[in-house]
Parts: structure tokens; sequence; C-alpha cells
């Protein structure tokens, strides 16, 4: 959990007011940072030459910004400068079967985050950017592998992007015909989760033997992701 | 896997080109057709007054079309009729941990489709729709579950997008820098595999004793998804 210095309640917004399902939705920031310590993979969308485009990337969050690099940060920025994008983070957390079909859902966690990037140019920036996305990924990494030289520094693009503005919707529990007519039709009814498990670290193929993998590595073998 | 009557080769647009990490890139629609068949989750991407939105909802796919309801359907529909959206599925297979920062990075399998969203009318395309759907997420509720009514199925709104036009990125396997100059540095590197695997179901707390979970829900426990 990071310790934010923007508000601890969202900010309602034309783009984050909860219209549909309001039940699911939260206000509450620390809801906000959980979602984004839970994962390292978000959807981010802009929009280029009108049509929205929405790729898959991985982002590190420092509880005020997100930061993004490479093929996203060269899309939204050629696309159009100063123009907002959408970053959407979603963890799924099983399936709601209900007795009827028009009830089945989801149980998830989600944030959404709107926002124009800002591109980074300061080289220590750039750097603390990099960490940042680093250890969201792979905690530990940054003082374990060989950290950017300015050569691949210079060829880095980062982005950030802050948490200011941000929706977040969260759905948990059973389904929610128990206490309606379908109750009578004696149809099971329940949650399947899903769980995200990091395996066992698999070695380079290339690596020297007596080469172990690093405890902050190894430790996270099964442990739950998301 | 599914037997679609469009293309074997997924044609090459302008969107679809792949212009950065060519090596990735896939225009083989049976890859495209086993990252859809492998998952239920989508993050849908429309233009909502010049901004980009990045819902994550569920979908069906049939192999021609993939089909949406719900509030993605209410609003790249309300948004801007005729539009384009962008509809990306992804599973992440693992951390990938070189040598270097620089070198780190992803497995995955992601799935980029655009398309101008049909609205669905017709009472039985619907159904179909609906089927799906459910099947998608939840193969064997169909003929388990209540299934729609008129009621139900007039207030569910339902999108229809093509297969047609997509691009598909796949990356697997160990880190890109186990030949050069780092791997003298004697870091340890490989990947860390995430492995999406189903739970136990948990019952509603409101039903009643002596139902169990059927055989289509209880022998996905313990196999992967994605």
């Amino acid at each position: 959990m990071n310790h934010s210095q923007l508000p601890a309640t969202l900010p309602e917004t034309d783009r984050t007011r909860h219209r549909r399902l309001r039940e699911q939705g939260s206000l509450d920031r620390g809801e906000l940072e959980a979602i984004l310590d839970a994962g390292f993979l978000c959807h981010f969308g802009v929009v280029i030459e009108g049509d929205p485009v929405v790729v898959p990337t991985v982002y590190g969050s420092d509880g005020e910004n997100l930061y993004f690099h490479g093929s996203v940060a060269s899309q939204s920025l050629t696309a159009s400068p100063g123009a907002t994008v959408c970053v959407t983070v979603t963890h799924v957390d099983g399936l709601v079967l209900a007795r009827s079909v028009f009830e089945h859902g989801v149980n998830y966690r989600s944030a959404m985050i709107y926002g124009v990037p800002r591109l980074l140019t300061d080289a220590q920036e750039k750097l603390e950017g990099l960490r940042c996305l680093t250890e969201q990924a792979a905690p530990g990494q940054w003082d374990h592998a060989r950290r950017p030289n300015l050569r691949e520094l210079a060829a880095t693009s980062l982005l950030a992007v802050s948490l200011r503005e941000a929706s977040v919707k969260i759905r948990t529990g059973a389904p929610e015909d128990g206490d309606g007519p379908d109750a009578a039709l004696g149809i099971w009814a329940g949650v399947l989760p899903l769980v995200s498990t990091w395996g066992a670290p698999e070695a380079d193929p290339l690596l020297p033997d007596g080469i172990e993998p690093p405890r902050h590595i190894a430790a996270r073998s099964g442990t739950r992701a998301g």
C-alpha cells in the first residue's frame, strides 16, 4: 500500500460518477491503491485518428502516478499529445453462477484512471519511473538485475499519469437471486473462484549451472497474484 | 476451438499491421481463436466525447463474432452509433526476468479486435448471443440455469462485433540477454510463470442443504483458466 498525498476520497467527475450498478462503485482511494498494488498489467486506452486502441501493458504505481513505458508511451504520444487516456486494471475473482442466466455475473475488482500523460524527460525521474515499473511486477529486481545505462535510459520513453481522477468498481459475494422466486427451482448457485498463482521459476536454458533463483523470486512460488 | 468461415490468415490493415516487436505478431486466425477460447473477460474500448473509455466486460465468441451485453452495449451505443470499438483480450503467462532491467518483459497472449458493433434486435439472435456469452464463461450453464424470459430478453442489450479485423501478439520463452555481454554478470535469469486456476465451488449461503454443484461446475476445480 502506498501513502499518497492525494485526497482519501476519489473525486466524482462526469467520467467517474457511478451511473449503473452503483452498489459496486467505491470512492475510497485505499481501494484504488489496493487494486493497483495487486497487479502489474493494465489495459491502456488511447484515441488514434478518432478510434479507440486498447493496449495491454505493464504499469508501476507510486500512489500519486502511474508509470508506463515502451510502445504505449510512443503510441499515446505520437497519437495526440495532451489527449486524455483511460487506464483500466481488472482482477477477476470468480464467476457468479445464479439460478437464472440473467443474474449471472463476475466477482471482480477494477479501477479506471483518466488523465493526460506527461512525458518524463529528467534522467533521474525516468530512473525512478523505471524502478517503480520494475518493482511493481517483480519486487526485488531493481536491486538484483543490472540497472539501465544511459543509452538504455535514452532509448526508453516513460509516461506518468496522475491518479487524481479514478473510478473503482468491486463485486464480491454470492448471486442475488437466492431470495427471489427462482430460489424455488432448486438449481445450485454460488461462486466458482478464480485464483492466479505464481509458479516455480523456470531458469533460462542459457543460464550456467549453479546460479539459483534469488530469494525474492523463489519465495513468490505458490503465492497468490492479483 | 471454433470453426469460422473467416479467412485463416488475418488481414493486415493499417490498424493491425505489426510495427513494433514484429516477431511477437501473428496473422494466424487459429491463434486468435485459441486466445479468445481461453478467456471470457475482455477490455472494451470506446470513444466517448472524444476521450477513450476502457471497460472490463465479459464476451462470447463463436469464431465469427464477439458478443457483448449490459453496460458496454449501452455505453458504446449511446456514445456514438456506427463508431469503431477496440476489444482486447490478454492472458499473462509469466514474468520474463532478464539479467538487465531493460530486457525484462512479460510472456503473454493478446488479441485486439477492431470493429463497428451491431445491435442485435431479433429475439432468436439475442438468445443465441446470450447463449454464447454464458457458455464462454461457464460451459454447461445454458442448459442448467433458467434461461432468459421475454421480459429479461427485452431488458438486455446485445452487441456483435465481427472478428474480421484483428491483431494477435504472443510472447513465450526465456529472456533474450542470455547470449549477450550481460550473461557474464552471473545474474539468475528465467521466467516466473503465472497460472490462473479455478477454485472449489462456494455455495450461495441461501442455498438449501442437499443441492450439490453440477458436474460441469465441480469438474473445473483445479483446472487451468486462461
